[in-house]
């Protein structure tokens, strides 16, 4: 039938929780937490459907969960997006990348991206016909590297996309960096699209630096957020898109028809949640202690431990460990110590060896505790 | 910022229903009935919240699930379809379509609708880079036109988009045409994308003619089905496509990257329903009643009726009630009458004016009584 992607294999994600599953494996690969989230939410969702909201939501979302999300980034970030004509319902983070993308990128296009990074980026770009420009973060820091962010950009530049708290390697930007990047952009017309999904896992102190907080980088910016992450609800495939308005005219056009609408209960349930209660305050210090658990239970092996500033995750060093490369290394810890995780070579397009896996902390202490007893065989 | 879609406006489905809820009119718009679902499948889906089924699902869906809709499409079509390598639950049929049109178009390649269309077809070839090639059903009866559709056939054409039962026109293909079809495209390596969304909505006796039923149909074919339209749930946003197995590799590879996976306890719920019920065996004789109910009263006004052979939708020509463009009229029925409707024009590229406007049935009797208590002033 001639295939249009010859090369594109199956998700990393997918692949090593189906080889977790298979062998019975504690799975720290994907990143979702194996605990319910709070019963209030769910009851919120089964009290929506009893209403009847079953049927189609508006295009762009159920209005009252657009106003919940607009003065959620009011009052954390400081900016005032309409709810009307700058916030989007998304199907999750994912579907609001690929959109903003196929919204915004001509063929021809280029879109930087900064390795390593999230693997659907790079596919989302070439089914737009971008020109995926890779842009490598300082090796061993994964810090952006400005002046390597400032070559690439050409003419040609469409966007860039950032992502901060930094998925895979737990690095937070700092109100520096930001600071650096709105005034390298301020010249160019490049539009970014901010993956923030991590926003509440933030550790010691540091705050989250969304774009929202910097007029030069939210006035080009697509703010992509996930309900998933931030409720301990990744099934519900929830997120939003927070964008001016003319970049979020742009955006509808082609969300409307890709999924058109997203699920109409959650909606409901997200809403009425949120007008409730801000548990995310309390993510935090939930999820730093979790880091700490298993950071301590880590550091009585050989790996050697990176920096988790943010998000779900904690990167090792095999060096000390194995001499398999990284990819060789997560599938045999997965079937022969019983404990999965993800290769950091999977989000280069080189498939780079750093010599660093990534594993997920949001997880039951007894589960962390499991996987812990495991690895302190290596 | 410069726009990469210059002409697209919003769907109309969006339009009309916004202005109907702005006017307070009787919606007849879009498609969606305005009655709850089987209260047995929402205590499914708190089970499932309940249980735990609230993170990410496999990426093709939940197994159970995508083994019910086999079991389905076996018992009712007679194909088997394997459940592993062969089906992928969507995020709505809408999704499925622009999925498969991003998997299989290349830039440059052809693809034939048959207008009028349903009217995300034509964006999502765009996006694609694809060259739409537009064939009209036969004027006045919507029929197929085989000679036509032949006609367009070159050897750039990647694939067709069918779709029986027929949104806007009420159409139902019969065998002999779906045989017609089958014969033209088996000297072809044309792929068809089936939207069977209508599947469960055929009167008067006659069959559904999936293509599943054809094998030199459906050995090309991926068949888009919508649990929306058949539970009454039109706002989950769920859906599968079934495909061979090649075809479905080529889908999941693009499906992983758009919105890579789908509601996780809807899911679950679903799959328990169907294993529990068939209630789709009445849907038949349930929308026949409430088509009968709404062209009696119909029948009362000036409005010529079409014949509505399938979906939930009635067509009527306007001719002798106004002389307004069709969609001034529906612009004007729903302002100054109170009921909306959706214009065929908006299914046509052109805007082709047939003076044909497009009333949905899937609501409760007293909400077709009082719009027809409405229409009766015309
Ligand atoms: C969408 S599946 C992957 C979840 C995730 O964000 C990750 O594991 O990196
Ligand atoms: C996806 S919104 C439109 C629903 C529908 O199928 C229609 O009204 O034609």
């Amino acid at each position: 039938i001639g295939t249009k992607f010859p090369a594109m294999g199956t998700t990393i994600f997918t692949v090593m929780s189906a080889l977790a599953a298979e062998t019975n494996a504690v799975n720290l690969g994907q990143g979702f937490p194996d605990f319910n989230c709070d019963p209030t939410l769910l009851a919120d969702v089964s009290a929506a459907m009893a209403a009847g909201h079953n049927q189609y939501p508006p295009m762009p979302g159920v209005l009252s969960l657009r106003q919940a999300m607009a003065a959620k980034i009011e009052a954390l970030y400081g900016r005032r997006y309409d709810a009307n004509s700058e916030i989007t319902v998304t199907a999750g983070a994912t579907q609001a990348i690929i959109t903003a993308v196929l919204a915004i990128v001509r063929p021809g296009d280029e879109v930087i991206v900064l390795e390593p990074c999230y693997d659907s980026y790079v596919p989302n770009i070439e089914l737009a016909g971008g020109v995926v420009v890779r842009v490598p973060l300082t090796p061993g820091t994964f810090r952006p590297d400005f002046a390597k962010i400032g070559a690439a950009i050409t003419p040609k530049t469409r966007a860039i996309i950032v992502n901060t708290p930094h998925n895979p390697s737990a690095t937070v930007w700092t109100a520096a960096e930001m600071r650096t990047l709105e005034e390298l952009l301020a010249p160019t017309d490049v539009l970014v699209i901010s993956d923030e999904v991590y926003e509440h896992m933030v550790f010691d102190g540091a705050a989250h630096e969304s774009v929202a907080r910097y007029p030069g980088l939210a006035a080009r910016s697509f703010i992509v957020s996930s309900f998933g992450k931030t409720y301990h609800v990744t099934g519900w495939k929830v997120g939003t898109v927070a964008a001016p308005a003319v970049l979020t005219a742009e955006f509808r056009k082609v969300h409307q028809f890709n999924v058109f609408t997203v699920n109409t209960p959650m909606q409901h349930a997200l809403a009425r949640y949120m007008d409730d209660a801000a548990p995310y305050l309390e993510l935090p210090a939930f999820y730093q202690r979790k880091r700490d658990l298993f950071a301590a239970g880590l550091a009585k092996t050989r790996f050697k431990l990176l920096p988790s500033g943010g998000t779900y995750f904690q990167c090792v060093d095999i060096t000390a460990v194995s001499e398999l490369r990284e990819a060789e290394f997560c599938q045999w810890l997965t079937r022969e110590i019983g404990v999965a995780a993800i290769p950091l070579s999977a989000f280069y397009g080189s498939g780079f060896d750093q010599r660093v896996v990534r594993f997920c902390f949001a997880k039951q202490d007894e589960t962390l505790n499991r996987a812990l007893e495991r690895l302190a065989k290596l």
